[in-house]
């Protein structure tokens, strides 16, 4: 069978090229004799592989000296409490909730102390950004939450909340490397990679020196603690080592793309594709708030539950697959990451224009 | 580059088979059109994949139902807090300290309650395991914990401790699947997969359905929680999940290679080689106590430092890597899991007679 259009919310689609690359490297890694996943990550071959991907991501990312980047494990899930573990000095985090991750993440935080609600557009089933202007911060807040880019309901910051000077803690899993960030905006910036990167099973956090602390509270899992993680540059233990090599082998390719301002106009130009057809559509209309949408993460449905569900049904003849929405949106889903194709954007568009001639 | 006889702690060989097929399934899975690495882990693709690998470790463990089966993350350093964190009903536990690895699970279990030392061979420089014969359990314990095979000093505990009804919970890394074991002896035993199964970044758990508690310690994270685990069968969040493929990979390998028995006789035989050579040897020794001896992982030494890190410095031009011992021991460690071939065995001894010959 060829390879498909895979519009999966995460994992998802990576480069070609990468996955080319990662096989005819999987018997013998640049003349090692062996595979990434049989290397010791104390071996100086490992430790290139670490090393460069760091200096790619703080390339692609501009991320100042200020700033650390780890490789860890557990998904932006253990994050969840690994934030306010580590950060929950006066035991008190501001939560802007705007969908369900950033709803699991105020939720875990009440675990650790005392997590404030601050703004959630949960009235609107989440199809909007909460309005952050005239946000008022708790005046002892650890750091201000939020998740940038909500998969599930397809909406995005387009600016970002003043935290009056809080650290601003924010989960990207969804939109990790779409476009340039400023990263001093960020207090910490972490996000599974399984969507933008690579495979599941690594999570990248990126977290400025004065809040790494050596004193987290107190019942912190070791492996969980910053300071530790930073201490072993990663490798306080076993770090999730070939997931780390496919990171690194998509940062080359990021690069070789042109970077992130490249990449910002291509997942521009295919979110535009996207989203020009659904507003001349009578049959297909997207679920997010207009000023709100992501360029990841695509919401759609007809309005009609059985049309939907066709919808869906004979995608995979035109080589689309995982286009199913969420449960709690239903209709269709389409997530257009960095490795998606502009061609695959396309093929939905002439399937959806197709289908809505057969079916009005 | 020939492939190498990778003698490594972990990180370690996989299965030459395995990695072919990896390989070849890179770009396209079973026809999806996709690589198991851009695979929704909600897919009927991937649910087969982890239901599959499940029943296989079932059948080569012999597991009975009512143990459940984890794929976690985090590695063993993880679970180091994650077992008093689900098991510490009466913030009690006794350890039995016999190597760098129970030590520190030793040490991150004070963090969540009163740990006691049983016993500690750390006055041998863990070169034996503590004689557990006569050992006195603490009455209120919520279980006692071994590191049932230490990697670093080659230990294994041929005999398991008595502990007189309370489960026992056991890291078993650099044992897993290299030979029978009776589950029924243990509330809980796990290990990282690096070692013998798989790459790193999965953690298998194994634990009896009477020790998975709905209220572990209050901050225990949600991800780390068995009972969340269980209720999500080892996907409450996205799980690593090239990494189960390719465990389930090696987990066919082994049944074809005959299961566990056929591995453990094969397993014994390797390091019969390797032993029987140490014992006749005047150049080299082995460094833990022969009734102590593990059959996975053989440190030894020549009793001169130069000579060993000579003896480490030539190994590559006999095609043998990752041979020199843990800064603890010194010297040299041979780890021999389950996918390191005979013929990497004999070379490693023809090699050792060599240079034996040559420097006495």
């Amino acid at each position: 069978m060829a390879r498909v259009y895979n519009f999966a919310a995460g994992p998802a689609m990576l480069p070609e090229e990468v996955l080319r690359q990662a096989a005819a490297e999987m018997l013998d890694y640049n003349g090692s004799g062996m595979s990434v996943m049989e290397m010791s990550h104390r071996s100086k071959e490992f430790g290139e592989i670490i090393a460069t991907a760091e200096q790619d991501i703080r390339d692609l990312l501009s991320i100042p000296e200020n700033y650390q980047v780890l490789f860890l494990q557990g998904g932006a899930t253990l994050q969840f409490a690994g934030i306010p573990m580590n950060l929950m000095r006066n035991k008190v985090a501001d939560y802007i909730v705007s969908g369900s991750w950033s709803k699991k993440a105020y939720k875990e935080a009440q675990l650790y102390g005392d997590a404030h609600l601050l703004a959630s557009s949960e009235d609107g089933n989440f199809s909007y950004v909460p309005d952050v202007d005239a946000i008022e911060i708790s005046p002892d807040a650890d750091y201000v939450y939020i998740c940038q880019n909500e998969t599930i309901y397809g909406t995005r910051y387009n600016k970002l909340p003043d935290t009056k000077g809080k650290p601003l803690v924010a989960d990207v899993s969804s939109c990790f490397l779409s476009e340039p960030m400023n990263i001093e905006d960020y207090g910490v910036m972490y996000g599974g990679v399984q969507k933008n990167i690579g495979p599941a099973g690594v999570t990248i956090v990126i977290v400025r020196d004065d809040l790494i602390y050596e004193d987290p509270l107190p019942f912190t899992p070791t492996l969980m603690r910053y300071s530790a993680q930073v201490k072993g540059k990663s490798m306080h233990n076993t770090p999730p080592a070939y997931g780390i090599y496919i990171c690194g082998l998509v940062f080359k390719w990021l690069k070789a793309q042109g970077g992130l301002e490249a990449m910002k106009k291509r997942n521009e130009e295919k979110a535009a594709i996207l989203y020009d057809f659904l507003d001349q559509s009578k049959l297909f209309k997207g679920t997010a708030r207009k000023e709100d949408r992501s360029i990841m993460n695509v919401p759609f449905v007809t309005g009609s539950d059985d049309l939907d569900a066709l919808f869906v049904a004979e995608a995979k003849s035109h080589n689309i697959v995982s286009i199913k929405g969420h449960r709690s949106v239903g209709g269709m889903r389409a997530s257009i990451y960095n490795a998606m194709p502009k061609e695959g954007v396309e093929a939905l568009v002439a399937y959806m224009a197709e289908f809505e001639k057969d079916h009005s």
